[in-house]
């Protein structure tokens, strides 16, 4: 069933909107105190990621406050792996870490594809209430980690900043990553679809640290998996197209092979341009993004400004879609009247360039 | 004076070489035995880079252990921030810190041109030393950080991971940021200019930070600034020309612009495929880099087969020039015998591509 705003949907299928839809990454987060008062009450992140009451109520919280174009699940891209049994835990102000790093053969031939519909089953079931909750305003985005971003932090065992230990094992025995990757891939197929079959209308691979590999090493070990899920996603669902995005962070010199990916739309970070961006996808897909979340920390004028330099840079739409956004996660420390001047510039000012456009 | 091995200053004039000249982003560093012992009897890293014998010690180090086809001055790119006054203090696993911010208009109309002869005597002493213990054998390169970089550190306070302060002052303050900016393109024109004089043979501005802005914001707060210091270098000195070098870690989307700066060669990190680059800047610069540095983590087999591909990448030497280097500094947990392989390999097999060029 469509939802009455489809606009979203719309864009990313390169279909004629009103206006450019935008939706923000990290949307349901601490800059909202609604959502640090239900993640208070949780008591911890993974404890607000696996109730799916709570999930759903600060998936909707962004949403209702500043008239978003799309819900995005509240979840981590870190469930995956924790559901694979490597024992996730979130240490105050260090991240994530893993009880059981994957570091050796023994490790890497443990690795199994869980099953959502078992240990994620708390996943699918938010997707059926935030569905539920939503009475079809807007579309909800089902998302997950890439399988490199994944196996950075399951090899890593938690955050890095060098990722030494992925490199290495991706330089010295390429074969144990592929054949993490690979579990991970389909892991991440699985589950992506369990998302669409329990409602998500849209779904996001999110993959963070690409954008820390070499030009060949990205299409070897990033691209290749993320193709491979897109190939084996569900394409409709309950009568409707589920469109597909990818994004890499830092990922500007691929966007021609992320664009062959086979996904409907690629995410780009604020380093690139989105007119040269078009240019080099030349339409064939639509394009996410890009403005610096740090736009968000300046004054009302510039926030307007700024928004509407993104949009120009995009251009007329054309045959092309546009699905405003950052280019990365919005900061915690985020003014959230900030956000409701960016949801009213993007809004208004690309109603008339749309219909300028026509 | 000609050094006795010129291959890197040739290669940065796009001459023919017999070989690949090489050397390393941060080479003399902790990755060293003979670095740390000579940082341990100094006290500090600062006390170092300031004792213009102990930075031609360990300047010399990697050169003559490795065989290296260049040294680069011993120092740190805030030494020009610290002459003008700003505290600069290193907090061990904290990085740097500046005890005086520069965060308001008042700061900003504190700022001044340091007088290289009077407050950074220190480097250029250490210029004059190390070129005497060079005693000619290979190129000395003088360096300084970008005045974006600077400015970075200079209104974070510090090291960032946001940038979040700098960031609201460029979208809300701009003029005051340009302000900065050229106080310090101005700084760093002098401090480079004094180093020439002293004897570097070539100098690198590093952009450490440019990668973290938007593709438009690059053009108006880092690359503009890098032009203009590159304009008001010293281009011949001692009957030679003294090549430069301009590296934005992060600046792939950017690569025609850096070409078009002035500058002799255009340092690429990792994330850029060698050949692609060099059909965007067309051979008009040369390029210089761009092993990911976590391949020395690996097996002798691996670094050799990943040295090869760098080398291959960028092809047939031809018009070109190519100076091989990592992608970034290296990093301070490898193992020496790993630069030795490299050295050998870069050296080696470059030396039989030269052959089948000709």
């Amino acid at each position: 069933m469509k939802p009455i705003n489809d606009t979203f949907l719309r864009a990313l299928k390169r279909e004629q909107t009103e206006y450019t839809p935008l939706w923000l990454m990290r949307q349901a987060g601490r800059y909202l105190p609604e959502y640090n008062a239900t993640r208070a009450r949780l008591g911890s992140f993974m404890g607000l990621a696996q109730c799916p009451a709570a999930a759903c109520e600060v998936t909707l919280q962004p949403v209702e406050r500043f008239g978003l174009d799309a819900a995005i699940l509240f979840s981590d891209i870190l469930t995956v792996p924790d559901a694979m049994g490597l024992g996730l835990s979130f240490v105050a102000g260090e991240g994530p870490k893993f009880a059981s790093p994957v570091q050796d053969e023994e490790a890497v031939s443990r690795l199994f594809v869980p099953d959502p519909a078992d240990k994620l089953r708390y996943v699918t079931d938010a997707v059926v209430e935030i569905r539920r909750a939503l009475n079809n305003q807007v579309p909800l985005i089902g998302f997950s980690g890439s399988p490199f971003t994944l196996a950075c932090y399951m090899v890593e065992g938690g955050s890095s900043k060098d990722f030494s230990t992925i490199k290495k094992m991706m330089y010295t025995r390429p074969d144990l990553l592929h054949r993490i990757l690979e579990v991970n891939a389909q892991a991440v197929t699985a589950y992506l679809n369990a998302q669409i079959e329990a409602g998500a209308q849209a779904v996001q691979i999110f993959d963070t640290w690409g954008g820390a590999l070499s030009d060949r090493s990205f299409q070897e070990f990033s691209l290749k998996y993320m193709k491979q899920i897109v190939d084996g996603l569900i394409k409709e669902h309950d009568g409707e197209k589920v469109p597909s995005i990818v994004f890499t962070k830092g990922g500007g010199n691929w966007l021609e092979g992320m664009a062959a990916s086979g996904a409907d739309c690629v995410g780009v970070d604020w380093s690139v341009n989105l007119s040269k961006a078009r240019q080099r996808v030349q339409d064939k897909v639509a394009l996410q993004g890009n403005m610096d979340p740090m736009v968000l920390f300046a004054d009302e004028e510039t926030i307007r400004r700024e928004a509407r330099k993104v949009l120009d840079d995009f251009g007329p739409v054309g045959a092309g879609g546009h699905v405003f956004n950052l280019g990365h996660g919005i900061s915690q420390f985020t003014n959230p009247d900030a956000v409701k001047i960016l949801v009213d510039e993007v809004h208004s000012y690309s109603k008339q360039l749309h219909a300028r456009d026509e």
